[in-house]
């Protein structure tokens, strides 16, 4: 027991003069025998204190759509109970590197719909795409040209390149592209039980005519993260967890509107079937072999030898993929009543 | 790295057949460049191969329900990040008996909502209530007329007693009465820094008339858990976060529908405007002065010193409460479809 009263210090001193509870309570609707017809409009009204006109708006409609759905299927006692137990599992495997809420979004749709809200399709400019649980900030800094590979990674030796401009077709330099992907296990750096240095994921900048190039491996099909509550989920649901094999970019300038997309491979499965409904045809692309060994050595790339009609042949797969920015433009007001 | 392609073993082994994902895949829709306006129903048809329809029925109407809450308040990307982040957060502050997301669905009226679904108002029996976050198994069972507190506990001494029937007027013997609530500071044990013994809860049976007996302290009104998200988020909607002083019933028998409720003390603020929406008229009690010291001592209670009029009295507070339950009946079946 410690602080005021016993309550602890910490809650305590949270609380204390933040707000006055009992003139809020005077200015508040008398609550008393709500039932399943008068409740909502009794949360909208006690949330209509804040002060943030688009949270306020946010908070209502949300109240009002979760009021409506558990009255709509008639939610029961033990339903509720197995929600909350299975979003507080959610919560707890999360870590910084592991976002279980992220996957839940992603699997039901509701990341990709936000994406399409956030970053309408503007003729002429790359389409985005989910950004998924596994954006690490802790990525390696490269040179123009370096891996995002450590020595050892599993997978096919690959280079990407390409030039990063605008709807106007200028060229962008000083873009950062942030890129991460799985090794060709199809597993994520932070998967992995051990996880020494970041792999998989690194950021170059665009040079003085808006290329960037970095090597890598060939990504490929894998499960999302299905140890925990999200995997549970879709067993339950029957639904498969894979992903097709793709490689996300961030492209970040202050000009420019952060991209946030990533490159889907169209040999692989599950392109027609993203379980995270990521795939947009513009973002499908070929990985091409190739076998210039001159522009393997020139960025120092170890090829590989793959079998062509029963033929050895020497090479590595090639990448080439163009970005298109959109300049910034202030901010849209945002929605906060209902027209 | 260790397990099968370097995924960790306890990630492969639960994904390893259980089921095939390129089956599953050749069943779905063709789903590729989803838009706001299409991706709802491809997430309703990839999930539409769950075996359970009431489960199937539930995350059909959630899809529905979240994506056209997110187009109707044109929901954006950093919204949609601190939304993720701050369940993120509900999931990580929670333990074994601090429930946040209980918390969380009391303030948004959800739980006030579903208990009312649950337990539609039966003419003649007790009214339900919200469970809250503090309910805890382990509290220590009691002889009938036993302390829930614990020597030296703060709060005012208090014997509540009464009888529990069923609505055909039958004394329900050997019901079990699990009872919780703040001690006189307004504060659970579990909300201690230190919780020793569980205190301010305990578990007793009515007799074979039906009586049920325990001493305990005079609740107060309390401030809910803020020190953590839903803290903050209350702060931010600038809502009071208090309860009026109440005490948690849960009673259960196996002929018997389970009665989660609570009585709310007439005397204590917040009755009106409890900010989790619980109160109801039926379950507002009196506690009485009761200077009857015999009875006082036949249940072992220490009297208090209270002035009324300039004069001492001993006593104590005596509130008598009857429960009426209802009968088991079969399940009903529940929604799978909208008519």
């Amino acid at each position: 027991m410690s602080g005021v009263n016993g309550l602890s210090d910490r809650t305590r001193a949270k609380w204390a003069g933040a707000v006055d509870p009992e003139e809020i309570a005077k200015t508040l609707p008398r609550m008393l025998d709500l039932t399943t017809e008068n409740i909502t409009e009794n949360v909208v009204k006690i949330n209509s204190l804040c002060k943030d006109p688009r949270l306020r708006y946010l908070i209502t409609k949300l109240v009002k759509a979760l009021h409506d759905y558990a009255r709509d299927v008639n939610l029961q006692f033990d339903e509720w109970e197995k929600a909350w137990q299975f979003l507080t599992e959610v919560g707890q495997i999360s870590t910084d590197v592991r976002h279980e809420f992220v996957l839940l979004s992603d699997i039901l749709g509701l990341s990709a719909l936000v994406d399409s809200l956030s970053y309408p399709t503007v003729p002429g400019a790359t389409e985005s795409s989910v950004l998924g649980p596994f954006h690490d900030e802790e990525a390696h800094s490269l040179e123009l040209g370096g891996s995002i590979t450590a020595e050892g990674t599993p997978g096919e030796p690959t280079l990407v390149r390409g030039v990063i401009s605008d709807t106007d077709g200028k060229t962008v330099s000083r873009a950062l592209v942030d890129v991460w992907e799985t090794d060709g296990n199809g597993v994520y750096d932070v998967e992995y039980e051990v996880k020494e240095e970041p792999n998989c994921r690194g950021k170059v900048f665009t040079d003085d005519q808006g290329n960037y190039v970095f090597r890598c491996v060939k990504p490929v099909a894998y499960p999302i993260s299905n140890d925990g509550p999200v995997g549970e989920l879709l067993r339950t649901l029957n639904r498969h967890w894979f992903r097709p094999a793709h490689m996300h970019f961030m492209i970040a300038h202050p000009e420019y509107t952060k991209l946030i997309t990533a490159l889907y491979s169209r040999d692989s499965n599950y392109v027609e079937t993203d379980t995270v409904f990521g795939v947009k045809q513009s973002l499908i692309v070929d990985y091409n072999w190739c076998e210039d060994l001159e522009l393997a050595k020139k960025y120092d790339l170890e090829p590989m030898v793959r079998t062509i009609d029963g033929k050895e042949h020497k090479g590595f797969w090639l990448l080439e993929k163009d970005f298109v920015l959109i300049k910034k433009s202030p901010p849209a007001p945002r929605k906060v009543r209902d027209d």
